[in-house]
Parts: structure tokens; C-alpha cells; sequence
């Protein structure tokens, strides 16, 4: 089994990757080879049995795409992209990485021809939804994103079915939750804080909540995006049929319960490093995200996220923490 | 006023040249430019006062996108594109056309920046749904098109709608129901047939009927579909908001309705033209499209399409017979 993974730099591409190499199978198959691709060369991996190259690679570039997919992989977990704020601010590189770079790589897919049919994984997000929305969106809601990132998200969503349905690859796009608890340092996306809130106060260190607590969304952690991954590879395509991009499972919290949550798995002490600092453009552009998704495909088709956003904390600190909690 | 039209040679942007010239006018203020631009230089309309350039032009080349707008015409009506058919059975011509054209006027719109924010109304089409359906699809329905056409109209919609929200031009998708009657010769799309057995009988010829007469599809006469596109070039942008794409309104009816209208306004020996000759092809090709909408928002907005089947007949004896039917 040959596996690619674009973007296999970025946060999820390193936990899919370590995931891979623990497993050393996929659907049953032992792992044998591994091409990892991101604009800047991702690190070789430690423990490694099988083959790996490790490329600096833009799939905007035709020539890079076809490259990447050179050798034929079998399973490509397309994760490459810019992140929602650098696409909002630089229109054209957005379209360029998000847009063009996905398009490229299935374009270089379609030039291969023959029986090649590799499964196709893409990582999509709940950014191609935009308000207003119904109390709980369902699976067959439109998609209106309201930023150009959700905009490349669900056109490639698009272009995926439509080369899935014309039999050139087996596509399955998966719409990411929220993930939390992002690893790492605090960044500027607005919706870091649901991550800091929980992230820095677990840390020792004080974290600003900008919105009011009554505020939902969804959520689902690192571990359980892997886990959709992975799921998502191993799908008879028959199973899912043509609509194949599909919304993934995740908690429905507010702000509140996500801090109870908190309370009651690190106490008062670590809890109380949230500090309350309203800042009325985060409310403002939350106030347009998803609140709440009924994703019964995915459940039926045995997608899994966390039950609770307990869990979602405890998956943190075995993950990120090795278990221990700063008092 | 100066206005852009894209497909100027197709039938309905023959229909809307003509009319546009015959009101004289569009939203209250004169028209004194036309810019008519098609694959093959557009004819020139007869009786014209205004300023006229008829130009052939591959809006997929940069360049010549960007000559298309040189003029800044303040409304863009854009109807140019590869038909379902043959966006089909050609993947790369299709998406260069439909897609990579569309994308190049946007763009081509977007570097001229400044002040420069004209109205674009989109001919989209009700081909970016795709089967299984509710009974009347809603406003809020999911774009999961079964075909590269209704895929590239899905993506341009998307396109049209954050090029809108960044003010980079007003735009307004209009998804088009099928047209009925279209005028001339019969084609070889899959949905020729709707409009032939009502044709070709009131023309003194035969029509074949390849599908049950239990069919139900949604449909609109050419006159309603050349009204939509003046309607929306008229609509104010805060009115419609942020979802720019729209369902447009048109009659549901079955092919028995089709048939007892045609016996109604044309008589039994007309009626009697039509020959029954299943082709499981064309059935289960119909069998994926959309049967009925419930256009709330497209009616809201005070698009108007005919009360009745029996009323596109009408419009096709008035606007194409010179009110004669052959008995």
C-alpha cells in the first residue's frame, strides 16, 4: 500500500502520519510506501519501515502535481491548504493553494488514465456553510460559505464528486468540525480561543475568552480527524454513493460547557485562568459560523467523534500532555 | 447604460438582445452600448440605436476576457457556455467554457478595480441539483449536480457569490427551469423531447415521446426565462443579500399535462402528432432530474414565471408562429 499525503506538514498531516505508522496498515493492507508533500518539505518520520520521500511541493504547479502522484499512490489524504484567514486576506493566493493546487492534483490523477482509481481523501470544513442556519443543519442543507476559504472548500467538494461520478478516482470529502484542542502556540484565527480556553489554562497560563459563553459550535479533536481520515479510506464507495462529501459528527457545546467541562476534569484553579475580554469582531464573525449539525450520513456510514467535550479535554491531555495537568 | 452579453448568439441571448432593444431602456435609464460577444462573432440586430459591438470571443483566454469588458458595461448578462450534452461527452471543453471562462470574466472584472462594480447576472440552471429529491425542492437545498454541466454551474455560482461578497461586482445566479418551448430544430439532448412533442405537432410534424407521460419536470417558456434575466438586472442587492444564487420559478407539470394542454389550445388532431417510443436511456437519464421546486425566495423577489403550461404554449404560438398553428 502506497499512501500521499499533501500537506502532511501541517498539524493533522503529522498526527495521520505518526497514526499510519503506528497502524502499519490501512484497510488491512501493510503500509509500504509513504510520499509526504507540503510547500515546505515535511520531516522524515521517526521509526519508519517503509519507503518514504518527503517533498517540497506546490500543487498549483502542474508539473509538481503530477510529480507527487508520480507514483501512483493508492490512498491520497488531501490535506493541503491555506488556513481561513490567510485566504480571506489574500484572495489570490487562496484560490491559487485551495482552488488550483486541489484541481491540479485531481487533473494530474485524470492524466494517468488506465485503471488508475486511487481513493481520494479530502480533508474538507464546516466553512463552507454559512448563516443563517436551522437549529441543527441537515445533511442536505446548501452550501453559502460566507469566506473565500469555505468557497475553494466547496468547489473542490464539487469538482471531487464529479470525478468521482466519471470514475477517475474514488473521492470521499470529509467536513471537518472545529478541531479542539489545536496543540501549539495561540495563532490569530478567530476561533482560536476555543482552543486556548482550554489549551493555556491546562499550561498554567492565563487564557481571553472575546465572546459571550452562551456561544455554540462543534467540535471534534485532533484524534477524532485522524480517525475520519482513516475511516473515510476504508468506505466502499458504493456504500456512499454520489453524494460524496459528507459533514462529520461532532460535540455541540457552548462556551459555557466547554468550561464546565474543564472545571470538572482540572478544577477551579485551572479553570479560573480564563479571563472574560469581549472583543465585538470575534462575536461578530462567529455569529456566522455553524452552530449545531444532525450529520446522520456520517453516523450511519460509522463515523465517530467524541460523546462529550470531556472527552474531547481528555483526548488533549493523553495526547498533547502525557497525562499531566499544570495545578 | 452599457451592457455585456455573453452567449449572444444562443436563443435566449438572441431573445434578450431583442427585447432589451425593443424596451429601449434597462432600470429606467437608456441604453446607448451593446457589447454582443459569442464563440462566433454575434449578427448584428436590426433597428439599433445604440452604439453596438459584436465580437467573437473565447472568454476562457485571459486577454480576450479582458477585452470583453474593456468598455465597463454596467450590467453583464452572462449566458455563454457549453450545453449539458456536450459538457458531458467533452470533460476538458466543458470545463474550460463553462468553468474556466466564467472564471477568466470575473477575474477580468476584478483587475480593473477602482469603482468598477457591475451588475452580473449569471444564467445558471437547475442542473446543479441531482437526485434523490423531495417532493418540492426548497431554497435551501444542496447543490449535488449529476453531471460536469450542472458541476460547473454549481462552481461558478460559488465563484459569483464570493466575488459578490468581496464587492468586487453585484452578482445574481439565476438557475434557469428547463426551457420550453425552445424554437428550431430538434437537438439531441436528453430533454429535446419536452419541447418537441409540443413543436413539431403544432408545426404539422411528428414528435417522438421516448419517456411514460407520468414524467413530471419544471419548466418556463423562453419569454419568462428573457424576463428573469431583465428582473435581476433590476434587483437591488440588499434585497437579495448574500445567497446571490436563485431557483427560478416555473410550471410543474407531468408529459400527460404537457399533452392535454397542447389538445386543449391546438386540438386533437395536433395532439394526435405525437408517437409514443420509450427509450429506457432518455427515461433514466430524466429519471435524475429535478421534478419541482418550491421558489419561495425567487417569488418574494418578484420573479414571475407563466401560471400554466398552457400558457408556455401560448407564448411559443404568439413569439414563434405568428399566432398560427398548422391544423
Amino acid at each position: 500500500m502506497h499512501i500521499l499525503i499533501t500537506g502532511a506538514a501541517g498539524m493533522i498531516g503529522r498526527k495521520l502520519t505518526a497514526r499510519l505508522l503506528a497502524d502499519g496498515a490501512l484497510n488491512g493492507r501493510p503500509i509500504d510506501r509513504l510520499t509526504l508533500v507540503d510547500i515546505d518539505a515535511p520531516q522524515r518520520p521517526d521509526g519508519l519501515a517503509a519507503r518514504t520521500d518527503c517533498l517540497a511541493t506546490d500543487l498549483a504547479d502542474a508539473a509538481a502535481a503530477t510529480a507527487a502522484i508520480a507514483g501512483k499512490p493508492e490512498v491520497i489524504f488531501h490535506l493541503a491548504g491555506v488556513v481561513s484567514g490567510e485566504a480571506e486576506l489574500d484572495f489570490e493566493k487562496g484560490m491559487r493553494v485551495n482552488l488550483d493546487g486541489s484541481r491540479a492534483l485531481l487533473e494530474a490523477i485524470r492524466a494517468v488514465g488506465g485503471n488508475y482509481r486511487p481513493k481520494f481523501i479530502f480533508a474538507s470544513s464546516i466553512a463552507v456553510f454559512g448563516a443563517p442556519f436551522p437549529e441543527a443543519i441537515p445533511d442536505d442543507f446548501h452550501t453559502t460559505p460566507l469566506t473565500s476559504y469555505g468557497t475553494e472548500k466547496a468547489i473542490v467538494e464539487l469538482l471531487l464528486a464529479d470525478y468521482t461520478r466519471r470514475g477517475l478516482l474514488d473521492g470521499v470529502g470529509i467536513r471537518l468540525p472545529t478541531i479542539n484542542v489545536r496543540p501549539g502556540h495561540p495563532n490569530k484565527a478567530a476561533s482560536g480561543f476555543f482552543s486556548s480556553i482550554i489549551r493555556e489554562p491546562l499550561n498554567g497560563e492565563e487564557a481571553l475568552l472575546p465572546v459571550d459563553d452562551t456561544v455554540l459550535h462543534w467540535h471534534a479533536s485532533p484524534r477524532a480527524a485522524v480517525g475520519f481520515l482513516i475511516h473515510a479510506a476504508g468506505l466502499d464507495d458504493e456504500k456512499i454513493g454520489p453524494r460524496v462529501n459528507i459533514t462529520m459528527p461532532g460535540v455541540a457545546c457552548t462556551v459555557a460547557e466547554q468550561i464546565a467541562a474543564l472545571r470538572r476534569i482540572a478544577g477551579d484553579t485551572v479553570a479560573a485562568r480564563i479571563r472574560r475580554a469581549p472583543d465585538p469582531l470575534v462575536l461578530r464573525i462567529v455569529a456566522g459560523w455553524p452552530k449545531r449539525f444532525d450529520p446522520r450520513r456520517a453516523l450511519a456510514l460509522g463515523f465517530r467523534a467524541e460523546a462529550s467535550f470531556d472527552d474531547i479535554i481528555r483526548v488533549h491531555i493523553a495526547d498533547e500532555l502525557g497525562g499531566r495537568i499544570a495545578s
